[in-house]
Order: structure tokens, then C-alpha cells, then sequence
């Protein structure tokens, strides 16, 4: 099944490398692509060799070759670990760990983010099997022509492109959203919203702009791993609130309240950024009532909340944004594109109050100055013609369609959904530690998203998240079924 | 010539309004476009009376209703501020200035940042006169029909979209990128090529990552404001470098050494951000002595150089980089393609050391996960069909033409180029105060650059910054004259 891994085709055939060689390679490109990310641990040499069905002694001399390379360093009872900065040590292997530097020399390098390993991953798992890991819907899902009619229309009038666009974004499209945003309950003037390269970037622009480094920010846990990535690069004290029926005391899918109130009081966070619908990775949208209360709560402890509503697309128009019922006077909305109409254009927007729009405005001027134009042009044709929600439409039928088909494929294989299935994501329980099961999956193939990238802090645990428009593969429930028979017997 | 200026379109004819209203509603406009940053001071009454031709008790009661309605403030003895958080004052007109805030309550604003006026009105000069003091060629000199065909091109493969594209950019245009990098004597592999949304992306990917708030950071004096702001905003130190023949012991155009040693050893900053070639806005470059000197300086001090190449295409390919000498070892090479190809479609770019290079797509993931491929798609083409590089050269002979014409102009005002005309930019003292200057200049609907905005500590200064192409309208520097003579008899 290698073949069907992009990151082994350029090694796994070549006959001319030894068996040493072979698997050396193997884990070198794996660590380049960042699947294993700087301070992973490498599977036990035990674990390695029947993973790979080598001898021992193949995988000893594959980690030495690797340790001499200088890409990992062995840990004295621990095992191998992939190194912060590659590169050859001055004292060769077995120098001094904290010896090695390399120029530019800077700031000490952040805590190793796997968030970006699993982004990254993202970007490796096209070709090959379905990745019922990733995050986005299945490219057969999304509608090219729809696409290839906007942008070139787009071309027909190409003036604007030769100046800078407006610094809040392109004003046809802002006019698009404050009519969408409408439509979903939310009251925003065009001259509320702001453009940006994607939701990420709306959510990094709201951050430099209202935080500074060591200020606490609430966060969902379990929640997304690019947030808590960037929050702690940013140098922010994460504050994780439980989410959903697993953690907390709260049974419908929303923040457990009691922590929640416990925290502000304690920290005094400035700050809480939140999925409030279609929540990832669990899937749970917050009741109109559960709403109602973390508004309360941030209004008694002067909380900026931050509505993150990428998968607005896929959810009923008519679920409860927090933006809606506060009138976006402390909450700030965010959204984009990327998960329903096409990732690679990175279009997104954030909406607040007008002196806050103002000063995100400032913010991304000073990053970026301004934002594609053509791009926000074609969407907004999108959004205007209706082109785009009859497209959701569609996807939304077919979700449903594979949301059926995945969940009773992972019931049958034993699996546990600790949330009740909604959405693109399904949060699931496989009764083994996902992290070493899904080294294992990727081995033969499978790209999945174990529970530990969701946590603030990382730690083992029996989650995964599912996509359900890509894991309704039955080949893969039947072979992580195998794997997780096989951990029991073990152990 | 009010009607040439668009921020005044809505109000001056407006018959329906009293004088007082006119000229309230267009300082409201002008606050609310950032032409008035905040923090901003009015002019006097006297002297605004005289420039709009009306009687002081105009003026006072316009500035009144400025204050009633919270844009502005009075301070005794110092006359009327352009406040920091428009609103209305709980207390009415006369409350404490300190007394108001706005939700969100979140961090002090930061300083005003003046850069963002100008940044601002950069979008609003459009369709009015030819702005002198705009940062882009003019819209006629770019290739418009060039574009369309790329970015048309483009749209025959949507396949990419679906996806998101690589984190360190589009792998056609880096390596695009690569050969261009070769052409002008930089050595760079693809992979050390990180894509951007424009050249103040890259610029803000490499701050982000080395630096750390509170650090010291070198930066050229007269330079560009918006690399100011954005790092006074993120918390660091600016360490001024005197450039050119008017400030420091250099008659080069270079960075001045003998104060840039002196900084280094008393502050040890991490970084030093330059423009070496067609500094903006002196129009130097750097000799291939300067150079050495620099990095000679940078490698005894441990010192990471960010060299901001954003008008490399408009400078003789043999220009010589610190890149080039350096071998991107402690350099990093920013550059894009607003200045030459296309303003609105951003698209821009890093190069770096291999190691340094992988952090800085770190960075680029948790702030916009990728950038839009289909632009960096069509920029690509433009590099490898050799149609960027025709353009160029026909901008170049364009250029040509319109600085001798400037320069003949300027000369003729009695103004005096304190750095040799070069590049796109002309540095002119004018004799005056160039910020009351552009005041008086913007009330009839020239858009002028003074040289406050190039300094990092704003200050008063009698230079200016010429854009050549745009600057060859001999009505303004006749304008421009009788106002200097004007104030010249007035002091």
C-alpha cells in the first residue's frame, strides 16, 4: 500500500538503497514534510520494525543514519526525537543536544507547533486514498465551472486591478456579505466588514489587534490547533474551556459554563474565540439558550468573544449566532470561503462593531495593505448571482448522504460518537490512543486527524476527528478496526 | 478645483447645507477617510478661514460642531485635535477627554499611525489629478490587457483551487521566482522561496518571526512609514539609520555607518530592515562598498539584514544586493509586484537561508494558512514568458522620460533634489514646511507625500517625496510655488 503515499513513492521503489537506506529515507522525507514534526518521537525500534516488517536491526541502523544526518537525536531511556533545527551537529551524532545553532540567529524558535504538521499534511494527502482526517470537503464536491465563470468574468474588467484595492476589501463584495450576513440574522453595514485572506487571516488580524503578548484568551477545547498555534506564538496564555458532552457538565454541545466563569474570574481574559456552529472537531452548535449565557457572562466580565463561523455554509440558516443575538456590539463575526465554495482563492471577512472595523483595518494595513482584488470580485459574483448558495445546497444533500453512510460504517467498526453526528466532522471514539494508531493508518495510506492535535496542550487520548464527506471509505474502517484489535491484544 | 478631489464631491455643492455645515461635513470626511489621522491637529481658524475663503466665525462654529459630534477635541492653548476614538461623549463636548471608551474594551490604541492617512489616500486619489505624492506608477503605464491574458490562462486549470494550495506558495511561480532571483545575481533554490500577499507581507512574516516585542530593531531614516507603524505596533524599539547625503557623514546614499556601529553595540538589535537599491524615498542605492561595509557590520554584531527589494524592477539588474554579496546566509530578500506589474492582484515574496525559511512558512500557516494561487498562478506566467520583463523595460524608457521632465519641473519651482534623481522616487526640499504644505496642496486636490511620514519620530522638515511619473504636471509645481512664496512672505 505504500504507493498510495505520496510521501514514500520517491524511495519505496528504488532498488538500488539498501533496506537501511530505504527506511531512512522514508522517515527523512516524512520529516521534512513536517508528518513528523520537530520533537515527535519516532516509533520504538520493536514498533518500527514490524510496522515496516523489517528485522530490528534494519530500524537501528536507519535511526543512526538518521541521527548522523543530524535530523534526530536519541533521548537515553526515551528514544528517538526529531530535532528542533536540522542539521549536521558540529560534534557529529553524538554532540551535545543543545549545541547546535543556526544562522540567522534570532529569537528561540516557539514551542514545536503540530498544528502546521498537520496542515502541512494537508497539503501531502492529494492523489492518493480519501484522507478521512482533512478538513476540507472532497475536491469532487466543490464546482469548478461555477468558479471558472467568476474569474473570468472578473477578467472582463481588469481597471481596478491597477491600483491598490480599498484597505477594507473590495466594496462589491462587502455590499454581497452584508446581504448574506442578513440573511443569517446578523445585522452588519458594508462598512462593518473587512476582507481577508481566508478566515485564518481575519482570525489573526482580530487578535493583533486587540491582544497583546501575555494576555489570557479563552479558547474551546478541544478546538482548532491552528488557533492555539498561533495564539502561543503570539506569546498568549491559552485559557481552554471544555466543550461539548465529554468534557463539561453541559450536555448541549457549548462551553461548560461553570469553567467558563471560573476563568474570567480568576484571569480576567480579554478574549474568548469560539465555533460557536458546527463546532470543530466535535460538530455541536450552540443552543439559543447556552447562547444566551455566554453573552451574559461576557458581558459581566467585559469579554470580547470571538465568532468563528467558517462552516456557516453547511450549517441550517437558521442557527443562533452569537453575532446575532448581540448585534455584534461584543462579539466579532468571522468567516470565509475555504469550506464551501474553494480553499485555494483564501477569501474571507471579518464583521465588528465600526470603531473596532476601523481599527482591523489599521491592522491589516500594516500587514498586508490590502487584499487580492480579482479574487473578492469573482466571490462576490458568486454570492450576488446565487450561484453559490444553490452550490450549498447541493453540497449539503450530499453531506448528509455521506454524514449517514460514515456514521454507520463507524459504528460498525466498533466506534463511539461522543457527539451527535452534524456537520462536516464527526468527533469519535476508537477506544486506543489515536496518535500511534494514526502513525500507523499513515503507513499504509491513511491520513487521519488524531484527537491530541485539538488539545491546548497535547496529550494521549482515544479521539479522532472524522471527516465525514471523506472516510466513507469501508476499507479504512475495516483496517483501523484490525489496528485496533491488534492494540488490545497487546496490551 | 474642489470637484478634482472626491472626498469632497458628497458636501460641496450641497446648497441645502449652511457654510458651517460645508466645511464640518468635509472635516468629517476627511477624519473619517484618515486624511486626518488621529491624534491630528486642525488647522488654526485664521488659517483655515483663509484657505477656504470663508470668515473665522465659519470655522469656529464648524470645529464646534466637530467637537459636539466627538471627532475632534479642543486642548487650551494648543487649538483642535482629531480625537483618538470618535463617539459621542457621555458627558456632551466638554466631558474629560480621558472619560471615554467604546466597546469592545480591549488594549490602549496604539499611537496613531500616520502612515495609514497616507496609506488611506493613496485609495482616494483616483480619477482626480495625478497624485505627486503616490507610492505606484500611474494607472495608464501598466499593461492591463497583459494581465487579463495570464490571469485568463489561468482559469482553463481550476483543478488547484479545490484544494489549498502548498504553504510555501505556489511551486510554478517560486520556481519562476528562483530564475528571476538568478537573473539578478541571487542564488536561490525554490525551496527557500516563500510566497506573499504582496512585498508588506513578507516584510511582516520576517518581523513576526525574529522578533520578539521590546526587541531593537534597525531601521532607515528616511524611510517608509508603513514599516514603522507595523513595528511600533508589534512592541519594538526603532533604532533610526541616517540615509542618504542630507543626514548622515555618507555622500553615497547609504545607510550611515558610523551611527548604524555605535547602535549596534549600544542596543544590539536583532534585525536591520532596508531598502538598498531605489530607497524609498531618497531614490539611492547602495555602492558595492556601502555594501561590504554592512554586511561586514551585520556579521560582527550577529545582525539578520531584511533587504526590501520592492522596486527591483525599475533598477539596473546589475544593482547590487546585500543578498547577492551575502549569499542570503544573513540576509533575507523581500520583494513583489505591485510596483512594476500590478498593484491589486498581491503578490509578493521572501527568500532566505533553507532553515529560516521553513519557520517563516511556519508563520505564513498560522496567519493565512496559504495565499491565493491563482494570481501567484498568472505572475507566474508573466515571469516565464519574458512578458513581465518587456513591460518592464518599457516602463523603464517611460520612466526615463517623465524624471527629466520632474526633475526640469521641480528645479524650475526653485526646488532642490538633496539625493540624485533615480528610480521612481525624487527627494526635494522644498523650502517650506512640506505637512502644512500638503494641506494647503490636498484643499485643492493635489495629494502631496511630506517628508514627515519617511521619518520615524515624526517632525517638521521641508522635504518631500516626488513621485516622477505622476509629478509631471507643470500646473502643480507652479502651485506648489506660489504657496511656498506665499508662506515665505506670511513668516
Amino acid at each position: 500500500m505504500t504507493t498510495t503515499q505520496p510521501a514514500d513513492l520517491p524511495f519505496a521503489p528504488a532498488a538500488s538503497l539498501t533496506l537501511v537506506e530505504q527506511l531512512a529515507a522514508r522517515y527523512t522525507e516524512r520529516i521534512a514534510q513536517r508528518l513528523l514534526a520537530p520533537g515527535a518521537r519516532l516509533p520504538s525500534v520493536r514498533e518500527c520494525a514490524r510496522r515496516h516488517a523489517v528485522s530490528p536491526s534494519t530500524v537501528v541502523g536507519a535511526y543512526d543514519l538518521l541521527q548522523a544526518r543530524g535530523l534526530v537525536q536519541a533521548r537515553p531511556q526515551r528514544g528517538f526525537f526529531v530535532r528542533e533545527h536540522p542539521g549536521p551537529e558540529p560534534g557529529g551524532a553524538r554532540a551535545a543536544s543543545g549545541a547546535h545553532r543556526t544562522a540567522p540567529a534570532a529569537t528561540p524558535r516557539p514551542a514545536p507547533v503540530d498544528a502546521t504538521a498537520l496542515i502541512r499534511s494537508m497539503f501531502q494527502a492529494q492523489g492518493g486514498l480519501p484522507a478521512p482526517g482533512m478538513g476540507t470537503l472532497p475536491e469532487a464536491w466543490l464546482d469548478a465551472p461555477l468558479l471558472q465563470r467568476a474569474l473570468r468574468r472578473v477578467c472582463a474588467a481588469p481597471a481596478a486591478w491597477l491600483r491598490y484595492g480599498e484597505p477594507a476589501g473590495d466594496a462589491r463584495l462587502r455590499a454581497a456579505l452584508a446581504q448574506r450576513l442578513a440573511d443569517i440574522g446578523i445585522a452588519a453595514a458594508p462598512g462593518q466588514i473587512v476582507t481577508t485572506v481566508g478566515a485564518t487571516h481575519a482570525l489573526d488580524l482580530v487578535s493583533r489587534t486587540l491582544l497583546q503578548p501575555g494576555d489570557a484568551v479563552l479558547v474551546d477545547e478541544p478546538g482548532w490547533a491552528v488557533e492555539y498555534a498561533r495564539l502561543t506564538r503570539a506569546g498568549m496564555r491559552l485559557l481552554p474551556v471544555p466543550r461539548g458532552s465529554t468534557y463539561g457538565s453541559q450536555a448541549d454541545g457549548g462551553p461548560d459554563l461553570v469553567v467558563m466563569e471560573a476563568l474570567l474570574k480568576a484571569h480576567r481574559p480579554r478574549l474568548y474565540v469560539t465555533v460557536s456552529v458546527l463546532h470543530n472537531p466535535t460538530g455541536a452548535s450552540l443552543t439559543p439558550a447556552a447562547a444566551h449565557q455566554v453573552l451574559r457572562l461576557a458581558e459581566a466580565h467585559d469579554l470580547t468573544i470571538v465568532e468563528d463561523d467558517s462552516y456557516a455554509w453547511l450549517a441550517p440558516p437558521h442557527a443562533p449566532r452569537l453575532a446575532q443575538l448581540d448585534g455584534l456590539r461584543r462579539t466579532v463575526y468571522v468567516s470565509g470561503f475555504s469550506k464551501i465554495l474553494v480553499p485555494q482563492w483564501r477569501v474571507g471577512f471579518v464583521a465588528a462593531a465600526p470603531a473596532l472595523a476601523e481599527r482591523l483595518i489599521d491592522t491589516k494595513l500594516v500587514g498586508t495593505l490590502s487584499t487580492p482584488g480579482p479574487l473578492e470580485q469573482a466571490v462576490a459574483l458568486c454570492l450576488e448571482q446565487g450561484s453559490l448558495r444553490r452550490h450549498a445546497e447541493r453540497v449539503l444533500a450530499q453531506l448528509d448522504a455521506a454524514r449517514a453512510r460514515t456514521v454507520r460504517l463507524a459504528r460498525d467498526a466498533g466506534c463511539r460518537f461522543v457527539a451527535p453526528p452534524a456537520g462536516l466532522f464527526g468527533w469519535v471514539d476508537v477506544g486506543t490512543d489515536t496518535e500511534a494508531l494514526a502513525q500507523a493508518l499513515l503507513d499504509e495510506g491513511w491520513l487521519t486527524a488524531p484527537g491530541t492535535l485539538f488539545h491546548a496542550t497535547p496529550r494521549p487520548t482515544t479521539l479522532m476527528r472524522v471527516n465525514f464527506a471523506t472516510a466513507q471509505d469501508a476499507r479504512f474502517w475495516r483496517r483501523l478496526r484490525q489496528l485496533v484489535e491488534g492494540t488490545r491484544r497487546h496490551s
